[in-house]
């Protein structure tokens, strides 16, 4: 601490600490700085996280009010300082390492010192007067970091989960919208990256859009299932101890009231305080949307690839140079950033799993990354899933004439004439065209195989592309 | 081949080659057989996975007789050889490894050729002779193995998974009612390896129940909606080309009915034959469970440490001998196979999403490793719950007096004190403890800070267990 | 145990058991298979580890024969049924899960009754009568589980990579092969899949097997290091505690002798025995060589995509028949099932790393699982590798003319003709041509921009794939 | 971009852009900044990936000087804005976030742009004004980023790397200094959770020093090798197409002698374009360490559990109170977050591998993610390991009292006597103890089975923790 900054001195069971004068945050918010230097990224870095805090010690001091335990005085200065948290502001005093030993008891004193502070400055009162308010026994009140903390991850976490389901929700309208626009290109369908049979671009796109939709309707789903339960009232492990028998069912009701969220309390508070199974299925779940994403964008670049080496069915909207040495190129860019992403996700997940796994006891320490992780990927997913969109999905165009070139020469047309002139003229014709480089439908026409009216008939896209009555072989 | 061998000839598009006559499986699953010497664990392995292979056959071979395309003869030849591969018989002759390249064509194949053969005998034929009933034109009639197969896992999966929900909610029952018998011993709870607060061994036991409680619902839940959708009848990219129009409807409703699981036809068969979103969901919950699982073995493992240098709180019982080298030594066992098990199944979970995430435009090839750790997990969770309940829960025992020593000897029990003599004194106590290493009890009672009666009263395990009313400063 | 199998009854300190009277194995083992029924895969699954099992025991056997502490009669009948072991006989009597509790007691004790009733058979007695010859007191002589079954996985594994090794070296001839072969066929490279600049196929191939002689020098240098210290002697915990002094370097001197190996004692014994550092390098090294075998394979594949509507650069050769429904369809299933290995071989490397975690104190005991799943990666990558070379690499084949035209018809040459017509020219011919679809040679030859003679010059392969000498703008 | 803040235009292929007139950074950094709003973390969070890129800059630079293609003006500016960067100035204008699409390119124009600038101004010239000095002609001049970028990112990791090393030196010492300090602390060993046999704490200690320095050889070994080869010169795909034949030579040259690093050209400039096995392994060891202090860490824990109701053998100095409900509770809080970090390395460690198998042809796009992650892991694991020294390590002391009268009450002290008092008393001893609840000494004198010269001789520490002549039966 620099002399030249004017500070205030704190104290706590393990002595004292030179508080700069300006901050909010209190000595224990210090000494967890001064503990973990770690990844350099503040809880301020999660803006959903800090009001999450604030409207549970809002809804602790609401129910210890009512419960007649908090004075009105400091219950009016605590929902002052919880309101402007809530607004935005002073989360720059958030300053602790997302990754922190203590199991988040770090965050939670960083939450009750701020609140503490700002308070008393709305009664009054210099910042470090704690006789008047104190962080542990008035905002803490009736409150562990045990139970205070896991709330306040999930109550963040459905937030912060609210603009990652309008995001995809946009994302898959923009799908959508490009299926419908492309639904006349005619183009080939491809397995094992080998020629198959004919689908339409607009058919491949709508794809896209299903494959999102079933993302989006399983979190809708899922989410609440997961992150709504909350153990605010079990205190240190659990059993509720020291807590007021009537104060659980206040505080939950008084944070969802506050949150608009449908929070309720968890069955068994024991098995609660430690599980972090609601994390571990929700991160996979993000990571199953972080894998088709990245499936997406790796059609994306496919499909793209060339201009003139590569399939060179769509076009990607061009969004910067993409090289100095070899004129005119242009990158995907944008799919190519939505794949690291996806990467990032899974990794996250991974972390969050050995995190998970490490629980002991009645506790799981490893929660703060956990919460780091999580928070981490559902704002990475949405920001990508965001810039996919604007940047990339609305532009996208279509190479109808080369789809449909492609379509006419290749070899897999064959398929499609295979119930008319049978699977061994189909085999030939298709052995033939491969060894002499000639279209298949160039050497039906030779032959005479088909007349033109029928040919023409097989070959309107509303036939090849869906089932049609033909006859098997028996 | 060994010349010694007796072989049939069999020939396919790229040549002939010698068959084992004894074989009921063909020329292609031969060939996969010679492509891939991978894992060395054939199909064979996982039986759920053949069962459902011939119930897929089995809907198709119905919906194909009720349209008119395949003859009575051949459809009842078909229905007799599925009939004994979901029996159990003939599994020996699913050969391929596990591992394969094609999308599981070799898998499909496989099933094709073996029913062929087993259909051809029963017809009075020699095996291989195909113009009587063909593998490809008569078993797989109006199938892809980019349907068929996908389906068949889905299947497979739902099948295997109901032993999984039965051996769950046993080992349920097995903790639950631990929980009842230990509901009186009082013990100290721990958190982050720390003397916390006291609580029953009845409620760490019950918490073991019910964080797999919710296991089960959400399992329950989660795998119909996961599994029950599938894309039988999109055929090659699920454009659903060269099937009859009727076909599909036929063939999904023929499935469920025979297999007595909820089927229904995915809505997108485009989406839904590239996608493998379903089975990342799934293994992020089969992870979530093996990561409960791996954190319940670490604390019985923690809470059985010992005898004497450990917590000794339980008894785990002896399953073999622990040491040559140290008499009488015996060790936990059964609790590091399930750490073991639950590593794998996260192991797996990676593979499945490094599979899922390798899919390219309209199919995924990493199926057949997706449908192998799929099934992997599922059975080996399935028997490590089963060993974890019947080798090691049913037969723990506690050590209740040694428990109550610790609460008695515990610095934590000062914090059910604070109420009653106040956080100063409470401080005060525990720090005496702490240095002279004497009992808070003893010091409270020596300095008369309450007397007996009411000692007596806070100590009772139901008041320190539970919230209580009591005043808490304002 | 039917009735009606013959048995012997054995006894341990947990009491008696029927073992077959067939069985090599013991009653610690029969506990051990009761135990744990996982997998489904035994220890015999992996010769490789039987065979050093074997190698430890006569190792130790001759050690104290040396020492005195056994018998002349006792050793010579050891060493008779360790060589019988080492020879490749008896391996299905190793009958327990690979995935076991105990951190490989029962392994280890499988390999003690197997060899101590080899051993009292080649003494003339009957197995079971261990008051000739002991599993534990003979065979496990100054041995604990702890040191001698890491041990004997450090071995097994440096006896297998040593085919892993074989099989990467060929593959990498037969890469280099088809380098040479490729040097003249001069094709597009791309970056980010978009047309990029000229190279030759040669250099594709060349940079394949180079990346892979960077993995075989690593291996080559990395694997003794990692693998040759081994913890014999260190007993328990690795203070060596009831062994005779001199029987460490004995024991280690004899097994470097046996097995070929360079072996030698750890310097920290007690370091040694919880220590799995070696084998989470080791995989992360073999994942290394999975992913740079995925890649090559995602570029083959690539590479060959088409016919038609792909790159169509080269030609695989047909391994089996790709489809019914579409004719003539060929898949690139051998790379396919290379891309399902690495992701099995990437997944194995988590469940490693979580089991080298989650060691406590002196001891790992998920080793179990750290063996099975480095025994799995070693042999899936060996069996991999041959099966790539002689499936696929030997027989791929170059589409020359085609790589040819791609050159001539991509506007990526543009960058070659940069220095010579300027990077204006340069951009208005590219843009020119993406918009006509026409070649740059055509529009450049058009233009007169460059004489027949300094374009055939610009143009010769050896001029476009490597540094030359041209004026760069200052 | 808020009208209120003056700007310049700049332009590039897709058009202009208004660039904050104060900005070094150009239009391409802009409009990369425009598309990438991901991780918000810039590039500036890894200072030494910026002094890399300065570094690289440099040396091309004087390359291109001494062939004549850069003028000297040109040069002398160019070195001093290097130079700036070098020494930490302008850090904040790498403003391009860290993950991004485009395989880098935005990394090294943000690069190219600031240097040009800074050199602009230098030579007297106003920001922006290209004529005089262009990012890509002049300051990317011979460059691609496909040589630039990944050169730079090896040298940035060589840089952060010493740093680790030197903290992990510390920390070795830190342990073996407690080693030296704890040698005559005997206490138990225990395997498996379960009292094995005696150790002194020294050992145990030493054997944390001895664990690093395995790593810290091996990092010392490998991290030269792995990152030293550089591919600048290899221009866009390796080809080093338009660069001049004696470049590649002098701009390594230069980068060795301005970095001190000994760094050499790639043998393979096309297989080193796309490899990313250096990283991959690198990545693998610095995750092995990460598990080797996990391990650590929670062993520590374990240690210090308690006070009473845990193991209790040492204490961790207290950084923080540990609980506002519970008076005098203190956290392991640094091993938990060392435990955090170790998690977070290993989930980037996957990150890294994803993307570097995601590689295609001639180029890896997916770069920045690992970058990114390598930058970080190397990072936090060199603060963890610093914040475990000086915050935990060597604060630590002993229970030294508790350890020993936990060996003496032990029943794993029997093993010890095993070899005087025999196999059948020493089990008998072993079980009389464990169900009267007595200690195994106290029995053994009861029993007068030894004299108390030989007791004490055998307890004496020095003789039960090392190799010791006693008679082995035979």
């Amino acid at each position: 601490m620099s002399s030249a900054v004017p500070f205030r001195i704190e104290k706590d069971l393990l002595g004292t600490l030179e508080v700069p004068a300006s901050a909010y945050y209190g000595i224990q918010t210090l000494r967890a700085v001064n503990n973990f230097r770690l990844s350099g990224v503040p809880l301020a870095h999660y803006p959903k996280l800090v009001i999450a805090l604030a409207m549970v010690k809002q809804a602790a001091a609401d129910a210890n009010r009512q419960l007649g335990h908090l004075g009105e005085d400091k219950h009016v200065a605590i929902s002052q300082a919880c309101a402007r948290l809530v607004r935005g502001e002073c989360h720059d005093q958030f300053v602790v390492d997302v990754i922190q030993g203590g199991a988040g008891t770090s965050t939670n004193m960083n939450a009750n010192e701020v609140i503490a502070n700002l308070a008393l400055e709305a009664m009054g009162h210099a910042k470090g007067e704690y006789g008047f308010l104190h962080p542990n026994n008035d905002v803490n009140m009736a409150q562990s970091t045990n139970d205070a903390y896991p709330t306040a991850i999930r109550l963040g976490l459905l937030l912060a989960h609210d603009a990652l389901l309008a995001s995809l929700d946009s994302l898959i309208q923009a799908f959508a919208a490009k299926g419908e626009k492309f639904a006349a290109v005619l183009k080939m369908g491809r397995t094992q990256l080998q020629d198959a049979v004919p689908m339409t671009l607009g058919q491949e796109f709508n794809a896209f859009a299903n494959t999102l939709v079933e993302d989006l309707d399983r979190l809708k789903r899922l989410v609440p299932e997961l992150l709504t339960e909350v153990n605010l009232g079990g205190t240190a492990i659990g059993t509720g101890i020291n807590a007021d028998p009537r104060y659980q069912k206040l505080a939950v009701e008084r944070l969802a009231t506050i949150s608009g969220q449908p929070l309720k309390p968890a069955a068994d508070l024991i098995e609660a305080t430690s599980d972090m199974g609601a994390f571990v299925l929700l991160s996979g779940m993000l990571k199953r949307t972080a894998v088709k994403l990245s499936k997406i964008c790796n059609d994306l670049r496919l499909l793209s690839s060339g201009p003139r080496t590569g399939l060179n069915e769509i076009n990607l909207p061009p969004r910067q140079p993409g090289s100095s040495i070899m004129p005119g190129k242009v990158n995907p860019v944008i799919p190519e950033a939505v794949n690291q992403v996806a990467f990032e996700v899974i990794g996250n997940d991974l972390a969050v799993t050995l995190a998970a796994e490490a629980g002991q006891l009645q506790l799981n320490v490893m929660e703060p990354l956990i919460a780091y992780k999580m928070f981490d990927s559902i704002r990475l997913l949405q920001r990508a899933i965001d810039m996919l969109r604007e940047h990339c999905v609305v532009g996208i165009t279509a190479n109808a004439e080369h789809c449909k070139a492609l379509v006419e020469h290749s070899i897999g047309l064959v398929t499609a004439l295979n119930p008319y002139i049978g699977y061994e003229n189909a085999t030939r014709i298709a052995k033939q065209a491969l060894e002499s480089g000639r279209g298949v439908l160039e050497l039906v026409r030779e032959e005479q195989l088909l007349d033109e009216k029928l040919l023409a008939d097989i070959l309107r896209p509303e036939n090849m592309i869906a089932p049609r009555l033909v006859p098997l072989a028996g």
